[in-house]
């Protein structure tokens, strides 16, 4: 580990300051899981919380409504329920993070630990050695898919599709529960690429070499910025036409016959051959950001042409929720497929194999199902810190990255009393988007609010502060209606 | 054209220096075409040699040899032949080459040039201005294709399979009447993919960013070696592993399970984002090559597949016969299509267009039909100035390259006795490759030497000389047949 020493000092900076923030609830850590891959580590770890839950007891609703009767019982009460965290750091860091783990791992009687990624096999013996326990190695590609369907079948919200210049540049999918098949681009220092045809039935069908390892290497080189996440703030601000060649450089406008529009690229980089001129930082960035997601897109688009699949999912830590890539991979595509091929992202692109290699420890390790969902509060993950935000701004530190799921005590499952539960999809309305919709609702809600407050102080009758208490209530209500009128995302 | 201002001392000397050499015959040159690209120009021009031609009469050969009378009569001629020019200079030097055309083309009566690719366009009226010759636009792509369709039509061993450790790199193919369908990689400054079905029929299908603009452009970057050439030579030394991340950076060996080897590229530069470390330009020029070379494999083989071809030429001066980039592309496509796709290249790569272009100018002035073969002794192309010589050693300077074609005076046709011409394929043997044959024939031509000599002597019984000059004759001639049983190619 050479480079660790190398770089101590910045390192320790790093990791120094945010350790408590980003390794939640260490000291009670059950089953950990990491994938270690070319450049950069995930780590997943099941903890348990503490919470106080609010429990109501209501009494009988079917007799008349008297006056002074309590109509509910509320008692406090503390609980635990377990969490699931998730981490991403640097390859770089994977030692001076096994040491923060192991000096604050207490209470834990867990021996083994689930391993996937390339890295799995290198860093075997450091991770053994550190951390006491046991690694035990998981196939990649099987824990990849696995996390992939995982997601897609639980985590609200997961999938979407990216439009540059829509009101709302992110179109979220409804979970669906036929998710087969599809095609799943992993896109990690190098670009894997699966065609899954069901849980079980799954295969690399192709490959490239140009990913993020490449931006992130070539860019350094022209650069001299040596972080991922600089290298996609300087991409942002660069105008790639300094650089590239396009057709109408070539042809003084577009070649009409061939359908190539003037803007096109027609060679990356096409215009840095000249002598005695000097390129920005942010331009050759920019450039460079193009010629890989452009890339990936037309091997994207071919392998689904060739294997006749219309939903392409982009996993992998080189996105990040950019909207620069996402934009160039998805109009490379629809370039390619005329729209054929739907280009989809996924909130949590980076821990798909992290959570495959968890959820096989958890399946072994105690059968029962249950359901995880994931706290939005905790994850730094695209859209979730907040709605509001930029995407470029998820990350609590450029060397970190968190996603946290809390577990639901029961397996959510279909209504029993459903004909055919299989073909049953929620009839859900993305109100985000169907602003009549909205509308309606938000009426329903402002129209229902005179009703709950006087429920409300009814079923309080003894305390004297419950009407003040019930206006506060109907006030914060009423404006949390109004911004969501004004502000549906 | 501020370049040619910029760094006019340097371009002067490269201009000066061979420009009797590479532009021959210009005094008599008729019939222009040129294809301008991204990068390079491709001038071509048809022109007039005089040369002297033995015309030889033959004497009644059924009658009784007698002693003393004469078999043959020899006379010496004038002859004047059609002969082909193609030359290739960077677009930088284009006005100066203009300027040097116009000065030295004294005898000519044309007065259109024919112009292809995108820089037919952008600059006309330079050209026009220049030459007073009237730009005629042809389309690119039925330029290029008619060129194709052309040299793997009309010039022997034009197309071949590179094999990187046999005894004969270059697996030389016949000229076949039935070169449909194939699919054409005409990587320039960009790369664009055509699949042809006949003459006719042919289609654009596809294209990428990543062509030869961007090894010259990054490379110019990253190495601040500002010449095409001079970044092949680079790379022809350096050791990519060092720049790249291969699968056993990442997984400590072999990902057995799906089939990739330690030793294949996982990450192009996944190397080099490590802080602090210099890598040679050596290396970096060598893994720019790999990347680009093995994206337009892949390219190649996955529009092969998705259009069900299994011959894939490549064109554009991209390529220039250097063996690490043949090497790269066919151990691509193999790995890809498991050999069932085949890569091809050619020996006048560059030209295609040029050539398509000149033969339509002269389709148009010249209905009658003739063939060319080419010149070896005035071509630069790999292979063409010296059997032995390495193909990088193919051009006379870094910046120009020539092609020279002689026309035969009538088109060659197939023997009019031939029950099935169009399925007629000639009964070659590739000498170079088949020792057995080598041999059997070499014996042959030694044995009837002594026969030849007897009836030269004959053939002049009044000259005293004529028994030493059959001597000598001899000599030579045995000498050239060891010559070839040692070095057959």
């Amino acid at each position: 580990m050479a480079k660790i020493v190398d770089s101590g000092h910045s390192m320790d900076k790093s990791i120094t300051l945010p350790p408590d923030e980003i390794f939640r609830n260490l000291e009670n850590a059950k089953r950990f899981a990491i994938d270690i891959g070319g450049s950069l580590t995930k780590l997943a770890y099941y903890s348990t919380v503490q919470h106080k839950v609010a429990k109501v007891r209501s009494f009988d609703h079917t007799a008349k409504e008297t006056e002074g009767d309590p109509l509910y019982e509320i008692s406090m009460q503390e609980e635990m329920s377990a969490r699931l965290h998730f981490i991403k750091f640097e390859n770089a860091y994977i030692e001076t993070c096994l040491d923060f783990i192991k000096d604050h791992l207490v209470n834990t009687d867990t021996k083994v630990i689930k391993a996937t990624g390339g890295g799995a096999h290198k860093f075997k013996d450091l991770i053994e050695k550190k951390l006491k326990l046991r690694v035990d190695k998981e196939d990649e590609m099987t824990c990849l898919i696995k996390g992939c369907n995982f997601v897609l079948r639980n985590i609200t919200h997961e999938a979407f599709v990216y439009v540059k210049h829509a009101d709302s540049e992110f179109r979220f999918q409804n979970t669906h529960p036929d998710i087969f098949p599809y095609l799943l681009i992993n896109i990690g220092s190098g670009v894997s690429i699966f065609k899954v045809e069901s849980e079980d039935t799954f295969e690399r069908v192709g490959g490239s070499s140009i990913g993020g390892g490449t931006f992130w290497g070539l860019g350094a080189l022209l650069t001299k910025t040596k972080r991922f996440d600089e290298l996609l703030q300087l991409a942002s601000k660069g105008q790639h036409t300094n650089v590239d060649m396009l057709v109408k450089d070539i042809y003084g406008g577009s070649y009409g016959s061939l359908g190539l529009t003037g803007d096109l690229i027609a060679s990356s980089f096409g215009k840095s051959a000249t002598p005695d001129k000097e390129f920005s930082k942010e331009d050759m960035a920019k450039s460079l950001l193009h010629m890989i997601s452009n890339d990936i897109g037309q091997l994207a688009c071919l392998y689904a042409r060739l294997h006749n699949l219309t939903r392409v999912y982009f996993g992998g830590f080189f996105i990040r929720g950019h909207p620069v890539t996402m934009h160039t991979i998805t109009y490379s595509i629809n370039f390619f497929t005329k729209g054929e091929v739907q280009a989809l992202f996924l909130r949590h692109e980076g821990y798909l194999g992290t959570i495959g290699a968890f959820l096989k420890g958890a399946e072994e390790d105690n059968p029962n199902q249950y359901s995880w969902g994931e706290n939005y509060a905790g994850s730094s993950g695209l859209m979730s810190t907040s709605p509001d935000l930029n995407p470029m701004q998820r990350a609590r530190s450029g060397t970190f990255d968190m996603l946290e799921m809390d577990r639901l005590e029961r397996q959510l499952v279909n209504l029993p009393l459903l004909q055919d539960p299989s073909s049953y999809i929620p009839d859900t309305v993305d109100l985000s988007e169907d602003a009549l919709a909205r509308e309606y609702w938000l009426y329903c809600f402002e129209e229902a609010l005179d009703g709950v407050v006087k429920r409300a102080v009814a079923s309080q009758p003894d305390l004297p502060e419950a009407a003040e208490r019930a206006e506060k209530f109907r006030h914060k209500y009423q404006h949390k209606l109004q911004t969501l009128r004004h502000q549906p995302l």
